[in-house]
């Protein structure tokens, strides 16, 4: 990966989410609804949940950031994704796309296929098999995977941003974020965070909520937001002996994050 | 607010949930379930979820009350708790409504008014834009909010109970209940109730809780269940550095609630 | 109920669980979905949660167990279940039935029929009402609940399990599962666990992480599953002052269970 010159500046983003306090729609699944709702919350940002046809334009165009996340997909959801999307686009609210299971089903790898083809991303957060997927590269990936996950997983950042043309964060025990020019890996977070469900999907949340403040920074929105979400993750493991207290810590470290602190805790490479 | 002369027995109505265990039916939304339901069981009540059209007035003849909520409606939701409503009516089951978000789009906020036009409502709970919207008052109260949300927030509960014709709970740091002509304020609770998705939505449940046992007196009933939430909120707030641990301390706190204190520990005005 | 030569070997299977980390399919109720998904990952498998009928059929065919709950069911849900459920069938995937709320509604107990006709379901886990329902006894029951459920949810399981031609689980403060020739009460558990919602679910979806590493013996897997939940509220329990902290502890103790210990843990006659 390229060494980078992008500026972080995660403490002041942080600051400005919990003064600001943007509202951000998520049309998510049914799984971590709650979770990811807590999580914005906890952070400082409103959460707002929405997806019926009849109001998801509306809502798209009230938010400072669309998250959508494919996790629980069925046809109106998918919809309603398409039409948020689209007005989130008109309104210039920034969008952020999970697209969970992407590859393991075709309905789920169509369906990220299309969302990215109909609504303008700003930034992709996914697995190292689900961005695979939508780079076109699955197969080349999962003889790679054993072959050591961190090279792949940098590279395959920064050949999905050219590919989708958009941001995209690969993450796992390293994150990997690219716009396809530059490119960051972000080391923070806790092996405990794979322990619960729903973890990626918060980070996803937690994209949107960073990117509700820096829309004009997608990149660095996204490495900030996963530098902050895995510090809340270290934070958080250090007292607790498994995922059920892991969770419930997890909420209590993000609402107590320090922007004081934050940017000389990233460990960014 | 006008004092009252209303006579509340929060101790010996919650003795009664505890023993009766009513069965409270919830068609509330997807962010909140597992909560709303866990805080119903917390209490000491029963909670069910049922929105299939299929089942919906069958499963509101057989409960001690009703909660709609429609923080994630839909079409097919909206028909059911229609459907339930009525079934609800014509059963004699007291129903609360959360209108989640009335004011936000159009879609809730019509959706909120449908439901008071074809369903008897009993107690309907919301936040002070919400109870606005519903009163026809939203402006005005946009522009009192900065003055002291305090006296505007009475004040509209009382406007909004006579304009709705049925029991009105404004909550916030200080709840306010009243039918039009009786009022009273709830000091009770903790900021950190705030920090933690779906709050709102648990004071529903529980409101439907006590109304479960307190039919034919929805104000006293809806103001008992927000001194007993507060209270339990109060006694979380205790051992808890932030809203994870609050969040599962406030189950325990509902658990362990004494009815022996709980009228003494009302801060009711 | 009958002595019975019924060889479990739970703490192996633990071990196989966490080993190969089976993909254990869930169309579940609404108000569970992150609770059994956490439930799952804890225990060490892997959960994935798909409904749409656009992809149930593939991911049924990709999981090494499929988990039917009716808890919050519509007719599109239900139509999802049979879909996978048949598709699980073809592909040899072990099907796990919750059916919960069956008696409770007309809609319920038929659904949870029709399951049973048209999908070949391994193992059927409720409580005494649901099975009883199921096997045509419910107004027997409900009259013998009072006198000792005890020896009425050993001979309902026996029963149930005949006439269903399956392995029936009835849950309560003692299990009882039996295949209709070898039978098996279980006492591991704490009364806490009934505090929470979703602990019946849970114990289903657990049942289900078993059956996908014991796929040739539904009753043995049944039982361990049982045995391994019930021995992780009883470690969550120990330091538990409530519901709420019970949950978490619960997902702590699913995650730290020792396969070492857990035979010589098992309360089974």
């Amino acid at each position: 990966m390229s060494t980078t010159e992008l500026q972080l500046s995660i403490g002041a983003d942080l600051a400005v989410i919990r003064e600001r306090k943007p509202l951000v729609h998520q049309i998510t699944n049914y799984v971590v609804m709650n979770e990811t709702a807590n999580a914005t919350l906890a952070l400082g940002a409103l959460p707002v949940m929405a997806h019926a046809r009849e109001e998801v334009e509306e809502m798209a165009s009230l938010a400072a950031a669309l998250v959508l996340n494919i996790g629980t997909l069925s046809p109106p959801w998918v919809e309603a994704m398409v039409a948020a999307g689209r007005a989130a686009n008109d309104a210039g609210t920034p969008v952020v796309l999970d697209p969970v299971g992407a590859g393991a089903t075709r309905y789920r790898t169509e369906t990220a296929g299309r969302l990215l083809d109909e609504v303008d991303v700003a930034v992709v957060r996914g697995n190292l098999a689900e961005i695979a997927t939508l780079a076109g590269r699955e197969a080349e990936i999962r003889g790679v995977e054993s072959m050591g996950a961190g090279d792949a997983a940098g590279e395959l950042a920064v050949a999905a941003a050219r590919k989708l043309d958009t941001v995209v964060a690969v993450t796992g025990a390293i994150d990997h974020v690219s716009d396809g020019q530059q490119s960051l890996a972000v080391a923070n977070g806790d092996p405990l965070m794979a322990t619960i469900t729903g973890s990626g999907c918060m980070s996803t949340a937690i994209t949107g909520c960073f990117l509700a403040v820096r829309p004009e920074a997608p990149l660095a929105a996204a490495a900030e937001a996963l530098v902050a979400f895995g510090a809340a993750g270290e934070d958080a493991a250090r007292s607790a002996p498994g995922p059920g207290s892991f969770h419930a810590a997890l909420y209590d470290a993000l609402y107590a994050l320090d922007p004081a602190s934050l940017d000389e805790r990233a460990r960014t490479t």
